[in-house]
């Protein structure tokens, strides 16, 4: 135990790992249009915290997969994720001009390079899995699996339909049970599918692996509800200068519905039946994922 | 042989066979907002030829394997194209209000759910994909690298690229290698594509693989020398109103480059060449295969 790394020196660790696999990722020498390569590379490369493919690495490795299996995956994922971001920032979803307080890829390429780079990374998400099994030898049907679950949990099922009803809950109503709908899918759909590709590449059970998704459904849940205190304790800092357009465009959140201290008992609860799902599940070694758990719990941004 | 449907009997029943199947391709009793199910329906059921669909179904019949293994697989492909037409339309990209007579995409459900359906039926034809080992046996390794081939060939380094390359190619310049590149990559590798899924589910070997591939280059570069060509012969016709600025907006075409009689020999020459390497591939079966590239050259529109 004394040569464990502290969860603080494994996080930059594996965020350190996936940022140099994701500069690979895309050949270096391919007969592709120099604008689309550097587009894509772009978005890829502009930060983030790396939570997903962090969740495939950290998955795997509970059930004593190597890290190097689990990187082909973890790095799917974050194109899927980078994807999705690069398509809700157009001017036609949320006209966003920054991120991260980088440009957004469509104000660096253009609207039209911006869609189809964005078309392409979804693409080559579904090469990159291929590759677990050509350079790891992760087993073909398990990589099967890992494609159907991608393509459920990413599709319309799942993340894009969590942003088709969010943009339809921005034009009106919104009722809790629609604003799950959302968390759920938008956000929640990627963690699940991190968790149960990673969970698959080392060898769950059926079991295991329905632990696994009501783990990540949970916390997914947790940290968006979380994300929903932070918007808003944030805007309280700038209540001075608030004004009735701000307050007209005030997003629907969790607080908004049943208020701001069944809000923060809502994620300190789904958080622990979260770890409790992974408890029950019996994994090799459940200690980074509970770490995992805990500090998603305890950000403050 | 005297049971043998003759060729547009085998063209109707396979068109109509491809569409049935697309009808259902999506569940119908899913959790998805129906405005992005709608949408997602609407150009999946534009019409079309079908064209891809068919190659694939004929590749897999030219081995001997049942039609139903090759449908999930044919819808795939077709939801790889419809995506890419949504795409296309476009505000941003070609800004086209009409396809085939019937309003485009976006011009129906708006710009952001016309993204967002072209998404999710790109990622739900990896669904589909898989679902042919689920539901027809074809074996997982076969399913594996048809996974692969798709995200290449519809990708970065296939189709996306070649849109890219196509839009490039408007603002400015064109040579004839860079229009090759356009045809060979927009088109002609979504063909490759069907051809050799097709063949994969059919069990080929590595050769005769190589040999449709061949085939489906040459036939995808016929196929739009052919289009470069009737689109020139369209707007003879309209000559007598030609305007000075629709000589500026002249589309760089094959004609354009190597003159028409050339192109009209490169269509012939390029359409026995594939023939050749089809015939060399010794299939089981390959009359419907050659039937398909000399109903695809003898075409008027």
């Amino acid at each position: 135990m004394s040569n464990r790394p502290s969860f603080q020196v494994y996080l930059e660790e594996v965020t350190a790992a996936v940022t140099e696999a994701l500069k690979h990722t895309l050949p270096d020498h391919w007969d592709v249009p120099q604008s689309l390569t550097d587009a894509m590379q772009y978005s890829l490369m502009a930060g983030g915290k790396r939570l997903r493919p962090l969740l495939v690495v950290a998955a795997a490795e509970a059930f004593g997969a190597q890290r190097t299996a689990a990187m082909p995956v973890a790095c799917a994922v974050e194109m899927v994720h980078t994807y999705s971001l690069i398509h809700d920032d157009l001017p036609a979803m949320d006209n966003d001009d920054y991120r991260r307080g980088k440009l957004t890829n469509h104000k660096v390429y253009g609207e039209a390079t911006a869609i189809l780079a964005g078309d392409a990374l979804l693409t080559h998400a579904f090469y990159s899995i291929v590759q677990a099994g050509r350079r790891s030898g992760v087993a073909a049907d398990a990589l099967l699996s890992i494609v159907e679950d991608m393509s459920e949990l990413a599709g319309a099922r799942g993340m894009v339909g969590g942003q088709v009803a969010d943009m339809e809950g921005e034009q009106g109503m919104t009722d809790l049970s629609q604003l799950q709908y959302i968390h759920l899918h938008k956000t929640g759909d990627l963690i699940v599918f991190s968790l149960i590709a990673g969970a698959r590449i080392g060898g769950a059970s059926e079991g295991q692996l329905e632990a696994l998704r009501v783990f990540g459904r949970d916390l997914g849940l947790a940290f968006q509800i979380q994300d929903d205190i932070l918007d808003l304790t944030g805007d309280e800092q700038k209540m001075g200068k608030k004004t009735q357009s701000d307050v007209n465009q005030q997003k629907v959140t969790y607080p908004y519905f049943i208020g701001m201290e069944a809000s923060v008992d809502e994620v300190k609860s789904l958080t622990q039946s979260a770890k409790d799902a992974l408890e029950r599940a019996e994994l090799p070694d459940a200690s980074r994922l509970l770490e995992i758990a805990d500090y998603l719990m305890s950000r403050d941004h």
